[in-house]
């Protein structure tokens, strides 16, 4: 029997360490050439399935696969794209069934959020039911940390550490001022339901850390937040405060959705957050505030990578071909955390369905009982994942990073436009 | 004739560097202690010599004066406040010369902008006249690198490689992402009159430079940004937008502060020019876009500080001392360009009224015939002055940025408190 074909693909949200992932799965695939036939990567995620646009990364040279491992973004695309269910999205299923057909697909790696790990599922049971078995391996990624059962998800360490970092410098720079100037900065970051990553500005070092962390995990409070803001500019001089995005209101509603602020041209405008939140302090406590609004600058800093989530993400995508070898089907790999001093894990790997669309969010014992920071116990955990540093190469003072060539494995299929 | 204390004081908005180049005047300053009795440094800049808070760093030890030449911000702090005018700020022109007196202040070095230049013109005049003759020395210093005569200002460079950095690796995330999601992300950057931050977008590499620079240097045309906007994103996929914080509207008046929302309060707000910019191409083009407001991340970021920055940074604070030696008055330091290839340059010096209350905007010669980019001429001035890493230390994942100890030069005079 003829060896077959992998096909790997990223989904969602892409981070500074995805690319690092594919870079194992390259590596570890050059070392079973025997087992495998060739490495596809699908351009824009599963829609490269869809679309049957491929890239055969079979014969990459080490050069190609380090300067890979070192660039943020996803090299071939990734994509927020949809599949739940066969019945309703029976011909996006049908197709990607003749495309892993076609081009002898025998295993599916695909490397995502819950979302995604859904997605997994879903094709591996419709290919098992049509006679096409496949074995479908899962690689947990993303910067919210979200994902159940395992430990923490490769991407959020480098985007904790960018944050701590920006936090700390921020914060340095708010205390220089402060005496005759700004008195309150204000930091937005991603998380729209999980507050690891405000959580993440707890790791500063004293008083440069985050005072006030504004978790999507407890309703917002404004007076307690006001009056703790008034209380640390009072006995500080400065206050720094991280708020993330998916902040909710006393209705479970995104606080920062509710502003309804009308635009130059009579529309409400979605205000974010962190304009939000400095907004509310200026007016309500009249202090001089600035804030800073992190978004895709947070989960692409591959300049600060953290050194453990970069060796966790290639091992993740070295994991998966072994698991793929040893036809370890339906599974996503989870990081097991062993020990924290020192810092040990080993991969495991979960059933699909006991990650698919579930999420893990910042738990009570990891929230301060004024609900408006994290705990030490918290700081504990994150701790580690930030730690060690792996810079890029830099050319003429900035990242080598990289665009890749996007030559096409030949299509086998017509184009299918009803999709 | 006893010899004469020194005292250094920051001014306005803090660097990555600005310590750094304290850091040079520190252990310049130790290699001519036959020259000068103590080194005092200001704490909260001019606001030290008012309220006769000084810190004396003459015995400051190797290591601390390394930990601080890796540190951004003010250790030792900075302000915003005018000193313009004796006749109507007579009381504060005369306790900074009862100050001077009475720690024998003999040599005044003040690190800033142009504001800063003009307050160390107007000290210098006053002593001088009241019988107090010092020698003051500027040292520019802003991440707006809008000061006259010198070539470029110690600062900038470090603030402009974190922006291009930023650029590039938001942009490449937008490219993975654009096909399924995102279009447009906006970056706003600071720089109220001048764009020099804002151009330095255009030194990552493309296709991952800024497609569009809105500079503040060009009335905002909104028809013509709204279609080169359209135009790049059909043609490339995605486009990449900075804009300055300080962008005037037609009528040149700052284009952010022109929205009039009206928050949930009732009250006016102004608009930053990020979010502003976001929501007009959401409304007007229907693409979904993302926006990013790097605030104080730009000017404090020294994880990724330029090494070419930090070295004239270091090498200013060097030259400060020995201009005070040689008793060159009433001068700003600047750096002469001697040439690009290899990238050569000098200290030099000018008279302080020749910098004091100018700024130097980016130049016609420097922006794209559409207005709407800077040329390859500017590309060229901006390159060189991003270039090299000069990384801090790290522990436990984080940089080992520190807070230095405030130990107080004893007071002379009473405390003043009509100031």
């Amino acid at each position: 029997m003829a060896h077959k074909n992998i096909f790997f693909a990223h989904s969602g949200g892409v981070t500074a360490t995805i690319n690092a992932t594919l870079c194992g799965v390259i590596r570890e695939y050059k070392q079973h050439r025997d087992h495998f036939d060739q490495l596809f990567v699908g351009c824009g995620g599963i829609m490269g399935a869809l679309e049957e646009n491929m890239v055969n990364v079979s014969n990459w040279s080490p050069q190609a696969i380090e300067t890979l491992s070192m660039t943020p973004g996803s090299a071939f695309g990734s994509c927020r794209f949809k599949l739940k269910d066969p019945e309703q999205q029976a011909s996006e299923f049908a197709r990607i069934l003749d495309v892993f057909k076609a081009h002898r697909i025998g295993y599916f790696i695909y490397n995502g959020g819950n979302d995604s790990q859904d997605t997994t599922l879903k094709i591996a049971e419709y290919c098992a039911a049509h006679g096409h078995p496949l074995v479908c391996i899962g690689i947990p990624k993303t910067i919210d940390n979200d994902l159940e059962i395992t430990d923490h998800c490769p991407g959020f360490g480098s985007a904790a550490k960018y944050i701590a970092t920006s936090m700390f410098e921020a914060s340095i720079d708010l205390a220089a001022m402060s005496k005759t100037s700004t008195k309150v900065f204000v930091l937005e970051v991603m998380g729209r339901h999980a507050g690891w990553l405000a959580a993440s500005t707890a790791l500063a070092p004293k008083p440069f850390n985050a005072d006030i962390i504004l978790l999507p995990e407890r309703p917002f409070n404004e007076s307690s937040t006001l009056e703790e803001i008034k209380h640390v500019v009072t006995s500080k001089g400065y206050c720094s405060v991280c708020v993330a995005e998916g902040l909710k209101d006393q209705n479970n509603q995104i606080w920062s959705s509710q502003i309804d602020t009308i635009d130059a041209f009579g529309h409400v405008q979605l205000g974010g957050a962190g304009p939000k939140m400095a907004s509310l302090i200026k007016e309500k406590l009249n202090l001089k505030t600035h804030y800073a609004v992190a978004d895709y600058l947070q989960r692409s800093a591959r300049h600060i990578a953290s050194k453990v989530d970069v060796d966790e993400s290639i091992a993740l995508g070295q994991a998966a071909i072994k698991h793929c070898k040893a036809r370890k089907h339906g599974v996503m790999l989870t990081i097991q955390r062993l020990s924290n001093h020192p810092y040990k894990t080993r991969i495991s790997q979960t059933p699909l369905n006991n990650v698919a669309n579930k999420e893990k969010l910042v738990p009570d014992h990891y929230i301060a009982d004024n609900n408006l920071n994290v705990n030490k116990a918290c700081i504990e955990y994150l701790a580690p994942l930030i730690a060690g540093e792996d810079y890029p190469k830099y050319y003429s003072g900035l990242p080598c990073y990289q665009a890749f060539p996007m030559n096409l494995v030949k299509k086998q299929l017509d184009a299918v436009t009803n999709l």
